[in-house]
């Protein structure tokens, strides 16, 4: 690591500030007009589009036909599931008129008020209940498997940018099944859709679980999430995959004749993740000089820095270089082509090498005069240090789709070691307190019994809540044992953290 | 043919009602519970998403990146390009609370009012005027070039799925130059970029040109526009590349310094395209039994039938199917695996056959235990007539990516014959008056010299715009000669007709 680092402040000074500095250098994004929305700008948005075109694939792979349905949705048919409406209801965007009218100063003001008020989505759950109201008959019409992309509209107070925004971008899948079970299988089933993604482009560790009856999504009987640590021990929920029983099928009548001619409800399944991911991409692998990517989230997985002197000749330099990336596109990682660029500005070597440090480019390649006559190149790794290390030319285009393996294998693991040495078992009271003295405590690991007391003085006195329930044991624990608060009844394995 | 039509009514009988039927018996979308919004259903999305890769290589191909910019403007954004606010503020739907409350008899009402309403983009070019003010500084920063996909609201009166909807889905392209030249340039690249796509995708001739002042984009120097003719001899503007001038880099404050160090206002460009291509594609290869696609936006473009009898072992039949089908999916079509679907629902071979037909899959293919015996099938084209053809497998085989280019191309002539056997010239005022009597006229060619006037009295008594003045000549004219409303005045070559 350099001394100076390229980022001001650094993460241990000030986190929260480290982060959007990340955001400002590496360009992802900027704030927007209006109060808690951004710009996601190229470098931003090449992260989601590289997540998109994976989880499409894997949705659609799982039988899911893509759809898309309207953004308003009438005030009257939020209030058929009353759990859901007081969910949502604070924090709605709500559409009264539909024109614009100048007044006598020829200043704007909305005409032509709606006799009923829209809100923008903040979810599709109702609409696509009624969908599939008209849509399912018989059973022959289950399971339905639809999933939509789109951008959701919540009004929160406190916003950050790609982990909170007043508008967001998602994807959002919803699917009506003949039997309890099969929904309940379908849910489990995106969740792991989910905690495969995390592993493979991510590069982020995550612990899927369930969340406790507090945290569930409005509406829901079984909420389940997928957590990651990130590097101050905070936790941050990345997305999550809702068992919804019969409570959706009841309000929007999904009714469907058996095998039997018996009249059934249906049972529905909701899930979901967004533009959240890349924040908690940020702050799992981000250094102190700015982003660090996993490959195959990295727009140029390979960036070539030519030095190209003043008033002399580049011919045989960029030859050279546009050899060297022919050669790197020729080759593969997990199917696609290697993503190389050629940086031909007019930069500095060091200017162009820090600015794709901060962007965290995988793989960064030096080619000066010297490199061209002795036929090879220098090459940096993002996430190893900014030495530089000669080799052949050859050698580089022969090893290059290994050393992206490695980038992405490294980084998990990073992440994996952090994670676990941040999480700590906690046998009682006294020492969950004593956990949490510390301000980047990362998670706690306890037996809970499941008591909304115990997570309100939880949250009151130490800003903390229980992210999950989770799935498989850690810390060779055991699934069950005596609750931390008391010993005389037994509690779940739970996972407790401060969460963004 | 079949005597008896799939779709009713026929075209013949009645265009618009024709049109709604195919959108529902090819099930490509249903109203939305809001006025003019419409559901899209997974067939109509899946041309959407096809589309939508085609269209992004290719604007990636000419240098853009794609951002995102957030759904909501503050009306005193809008108020700064004059022109561009009269045009668009009849329209615009207006979010003037942030909060719902219930009121005393639990109904739901909105609360938190804004200081500030905010406006649903009708279009982005506001919001990107301002990101660009901030980007560009220096000659250097030039040609700033993105796009964004987005859905968009207008509070439109008239609404028809597909064709035009209170929110639709569109990509926007915008560009900021530093030169006109270069500005000018670029929108008629864009331009030809999206002919091309009618022409390679669509299957669809467009006459490109400009449009005239009066059906200019608000606040734009110049439209580029590329319209189709529907089979009712109406006109369809599919899309629109605009040549805004200084209009917005003033509004904005677009200023860089230029190699001299003097301050310059930049000249930028927009363009973009929308849901509507798909109510263009159904219109113009649509017959009266339903949809009918061209090969490359078909989510299947060819579809195998089993003929599953009851009671009967099914096992040779769909292993036929199964070798079929991998055979089939290991040819290509411009470069992508042909996509092949087989149907093992438990319909009868008729209703199989009907399904597929109404959705307009180019090619389907029959397999009953005959066609197994004889290692033969039956295949039918949508292009041609419901005639079955019997070939042996591995000649379908050889020649399945064949069928489906002579497919595209016969669509396209045929649209092509339409388009000038309905396009008539009109000398002077008499033959036009007589042309357009015909409710279904097709296309006047005329010389037109530019007079609101004009245009006016063609609105009022004939519901006749100009539709545009078409860069390439037609049936052989001239570029220009003696306008048809007066012989004494030189008019430019020009397009009129009824509109969509």
């Amino acid at each position: 690591m350099s001394m100076k680092t390229a980022i001001q402040p650094t993460r241990s000074k000030d986190y929260p500030q480290w982060y959007q500095a990340v955001v400002q250098a590496a360009e992802l994004a900027e704030t927007g007009p209006v109060r808690g929305t951004m710009i996601m700008k190229p470098w931003g948005y090449a992260l989601w589009e590289l997540l998109q075109s994976y989880l499409d694939k894997e949705i659609k792979k799982r039988g899911h036909d893509n759809i898309y349905c309207p953004l308003f949705i009438p005030l009257s048919h939020m209030e058929r599931e009353a759990k859901h409406v007081e969910g949502f209801a604070k924090e709605c965007a709500v559409v009264t008129h539909t024109k614009l009218i100048e007044d006598k100063d020829g200043k704007l003001k909305p005409a032509s008020p709606l006799e009923e008020p829209l809100i923008v989505r903040p979810t599709s759950e109702m609409i696509m209940g009624e969908l599939f109201g008209r849509w399912v008959q018989s059973y022959r019409d289950l399971p339905i498997l639809v999933n939509q992309w789109a951008n959701i509209v919540r009004w929160e107070m406190r916003t950050r940018m790609y982990l909170r925004t007043s508008e967001f971008l998602w994807q959002e899948g919803h699917t009506a099944h003949a039997t309890e079970k099969d929904a309940r299988k379908h849910t489990k089933k995106m969740l792991d859709m989910y905690v495969d993604m995390c592993q493979n482009m991510l590069a982020m560790p995550v612990i899927p679980g369930e969340k406790s009856e507090n945290e569930r999504f409005p509406g829901a009987i079984e909420t389940m999430t997928f957590e990651a640590m990130m590097q101050d021990g905070k936790a941050l929920q990345l997305g999550t995959s809702h068992f919804l029983g019969q409570n959706f099928a009841k309000a929007s009548k999904i009714q469907f004749q058996d095998k039997d001619g018996q009249m059934q409800y249906a049972w529905t399944t909701s899930w979901g993740t967004t533009t959240r991911l890349i924040g908690g991409l940020i702050m799992t692998h981000g250094d102190d000089d700015g982003l660090v990517l996993p490959p195959k989230l990295a727009k140029h997985q390979v960036v070539i820095c030519p030095l190209l002197l003043k008033n002399s000749d580049h011919t045989a330099i960029l030859t050279y270089c546009q050899e060297l990336a022919d050669s790197i596109a020729k080759k593969s990682l997990d199917n696609n082509h290697i993503r190389v660029h050629i940086d031909t500005s007019d930069k500095t070597g060091g200017e162009k090498n820090w600015y794709w440090v901060k962007k965290g480019v995988p793989i960064r390649i030096e080619v000066g005069n010297r490199e061209v006559t002795s036929r090879t190149v220098s090459i940096k790794k993002r996430w190893e240090n900014h030495k530089a290390q000669t080799m052949p030319i050859d050698d580089l285009v022969d090893e290059v789709q290994g050393l992206l393996e490695k980038a992405h294998k490294t980084l998990y693991k990073r992440a994996e070691d952090k994670l676990f040495e941040k999480m700590c078992w906690c046998e009682n009271t006294t020492e969950l307190w004593a956990h949490f003295k510390d301000k980047n405590a990362g998670f706690a690991l306890t037996y809970w019994h499941e008591d909304n007391a115990i997570e309100k003085k939880l949250k009151e006195e130490l800003a903390v809540t229980v992210r999950c329930l989770p799935y498989k044991t850690l810390l060779n624990k055991a699934k069950s044992g005596p609750c931390f608060y008391d010993n005389n009844k037994t509690g779940k394995l739970a996972i407790l953290g401060r969460a963004y």
